[in-house]
């Protein structure tokens, strides 16, 4: 049955129209299982290309996929201090297999760390065996109590890497190389801009050395971390006995990484691009970038028309277009375009008898411009370019929001007023205080994102707090966040 | 640190043969975790060319994937009666959740029928909405007491597809094409022959109508369920009240069907084709088809015979051969030779400055025959035909060593003594008892793998069950199993 009604606006209600906008589409839905989705076909396919995409770039980097227990002996998770603390409170436990009892609890994996570097103090012996460059792609559980569809949920699906080195340096290299190939992926694949840089360490992950992270702006002017890479020191090889022998002779333990993306990459998408009417989907992660919709008013024009469509969809097949012929009988074109719009499809072509008599198309793109007709001639080269125009426009227009919802060398009573107005990234000196840090939480509820790499620092360093005035060690970028 | 010490032959011992095979293979580990394993690199690679060939058939017939929760009520799995009985027994049981008792119990999916048509309960309004085609990518977890890897273990990886129809005939259709498609991958991709056919009511899906499996025969002359589908009927429509309006305006049940594959495959893959070297993998899933070595004894011949190496792997690379050049150094060719044999890469090529002089280079088949040297000139089209010919080679030995170990028209005195020497698959009458069934398994450990298709079928239809000597219903075909 076509849905209708338009969608709650994004200025009514930010949160209404992310949900309204996510069953329209049928992206997700919630289960009958406390604080679990269910990732409907064309949100997995979203997804799935996502994957497609990252595990290249991971492969293209020297990692190779491997799988790891589901469960976890309860046991494990402790021998990290940091890492228990931090996960323990929000793991789903199973005490109970095949009948019996279990005589130790098993944790439900909220992250592998520890069940991964168990493995590798089996597998890593020298130097030579080093460095070790996995990845997994996985679900993972954590106990939420307040859920939202791609951004919160108590079972997700990600790709989590893991990786072993001889030095600390390499470590660091691989962290920061990872990071990078997140961003590279947010902005080329996602056209969704984000600032890099460091976690503060009561935003670390529980167990790392260091946290660096992807932050992006969503419309509602909310940050929202996207993607973090972790530089784990030797904690947990010292937990995990993860030990080698050095090319010198000697013991040292490794030195490991791990990173993640998730499913959450999905609502980032919706919430930096989708608009009024739907999803806006960037057009290298559509699963149909191209879809066809044929008119015709009788079975002679339906033929007619029919087969222009198949040659369409072999030559933009042959040339890797994703097209989708939308051949459905009894659904009117205009609930056709209705229902493509709401998906985010990036080019839509509409084919009548007209049009095959004259040799062209119509062609509609999801982001604006008027419908325009098109000479069949060239018609794949015409489709790329008009792609590869949306994505860097929906990248450009992204950034370009960013901006304009940014400060930078905000005093307090600036910050309160911007945090408490529209909201969006204020940069400023911070002390280093976790104690400073914890009163602007609780106090506006804003969070330092990152310490931002140098490219995104503000020209003018600051020099002093923002919020309690004595001496800056690091600009700060604040926001409200998911 | 390269292991040198020769495995275990399959005739001395197959199983431990098996075992030493993986872990010379470095295909999985066992984990701390009881009755889980660890798919290693070179394990998991198999199984994403596995994903990847099957992914794209279950599109090309019209399936979309999505993803149902890990985790399914208590309560679910008692809806239907036979299918709480089947798996109840084998369920992994969370009790807590973000450190609380849970009110409900949640289990640990062992299959997700009932979670699915749950949802499919919510999506199925009208006839319009069939057929629905749904395919998972997903772990499960069955507790299992005796495990081996890749076989039997407490969680492994699968798909797993769920559709819904209108008609009680297209279901039975779907279920039909699903086998057809796992057949195919079976016998196309992974080079195995299978025999196809119906379960008996005591080997049936706990919950099924029907279910429908390929039989492959392994080198110690055990039978392997490779991959099953069901015909569910209506038992979870009715279950989970999953209802459509009919086209005449009716409102009716829909017709479920189930079908799955899982990790599984990766051990068959092993005791179908591997040989007391290690494994042997068909082409078309190899991680690397074709891997060169080069041979050199000082810096100004490394040079020129990588110069060489380098230019054949964008030459392979750009016709799609998956080619990996083992450019170790510290590592002797011998020791390279003698690992790539023992990971079942299909073809070896060895390059060394003499064959770069002559403009040549070195073969070496995984499955015998002499080393030959093929000119570079035409070396891609040789390559893809040593490949072709390897898959046909292995697919022919494995059928023609299945019928060397397949008995037709078994008397019960010829039954017992080929069940209890070599084994193999023995066709014969069938009375259609479960008792009879039943007392044979007791008494041979042999079960009725399937009631075989036509094609199966012996051209002498047995009139008298094998056992019992009462009339028979239908050719059975037995064997002990994994």
């Amino acid at each position: 049955m076509a849905e209708t009604r338009a969608l709650t606006t994004r200025a009514a209600d930010f949160s209404a129209w992310y949900n309204e906008l996510i069953a329209r589409a049928q992206l997700a839905d919630y289960s009958p299982v406390r604080g679990c989705m269910v990732i409907r076909p064309n949100g997995y396919a979203i997804w799935e290309e996502m994957q497609r995409a990252l595990d290249q770039m991971f492969k293209d980097t020297g990692h190779q996929n491997a799988y790891f227990p589901l469960f976890i002996p309860q046991s494990f998770l402790s021998r990290e201090a940091e890492h228990v603390e931090g996960f323990a409170p929000e793991t789903a436990v199973v005490t109970h297999g095949g009948g019996k009892e279990l005589e130790e609890p098993l944790v439900v994996r909220p992250t592998s760390e520890t069940i991964i570097y168990a493995m590798y103090a089996k597998w890593i012996q020298s130097y030579r065996d080093l460095p070790l460059l996995i990845n997994q792609w996985a679900n993972v559980v954590r106990w939420e109590m307040r859920t939202r569809l791609f951004l919160r949920t108590t079972e997700f699906l990600w790709q989590e890497g893991h990786t072993a080195h001889a030095t600390e340096a390499e470590a660091e290299e691989e962290t920061r190389k990872m990071l990078g190939v997140y961003r590279t992926f947010m902005e080329e694949w996602m056209a969704m801009p984000v600032v890099t840089g460091r976690k503060t360490d009561s935003e670390r992950f529980a167990g790392a050395l260091r946290t660096y992270s992807c932050e992006a702006m969503m419309q509602d002017n909310k940050a929202l971390q996207a993607g973090t890479s972790h530089n784990l020191g030797q904690n947990f090889a010292r937990a995990f006995e993860v030990t080698f022998q050095t090319a010198a002779g000697g013991l040292d333990h490794v030195w490991n990484t791990s990173w993640g993306v998730s499913t959450r990459l999905v609502g980032a998408l919706i919430m930096t691009h989708g608009d009024d009417a739907g999803l806006v989907c960037p057009p290298r992660l559509a699963q149909y970038q191209v879809v066809v919709v044929p008119i015709y008013k009788s079975d002679e024009e339906r033929a007619r028309v029919m087969e222009t469509c198949d040659r369409l969809k072999r030559e933009l097949s042959a040339a890797r277009i994703r097209v989708h012929v939308d051949a459905r009988e009894g659904t009117k074109p205009g609930a056709k375009y209705y229902e493509w719009e709401g998906r985010g499809v990036p080019l839509r072509l509409e084919l009548g008898p007209r049009d095959v008599a004259a040799g062209s198309v119509m062609l509609a793109r999801r982001t604006g411009g008027k419908k325009e007709p098109l000479p069949m001639e060239g018609l794949v080269a015409t489709l790329e370019s008009a792609m590869e125009r949306m994505h860097t426009e929906l990248l450009e227009a992204s950034r370009a929001r960013r901006e304009a919802h940014s400060i930078r060398g905000v005093t307090k009573p600036q910050f309160i007023e911007f945090i408490e107005g529209d909201g969006g990234f204020a940069y400023g000196g911070f002390c280093g205080s976790g104690d400073c840090e914890a009163e602007i939480k609780e106090q506006t509820k804003a969070t330092i994102r990152v310490l931002p790499d140098e490219e995104f620092r503000s020209l003018v360093a600051p020099t002093t707090c923002m919020w309690c005035g004595t001496p800056s060690v690091a600009e700060a970028v604040w926001s409200r966040a998911y």
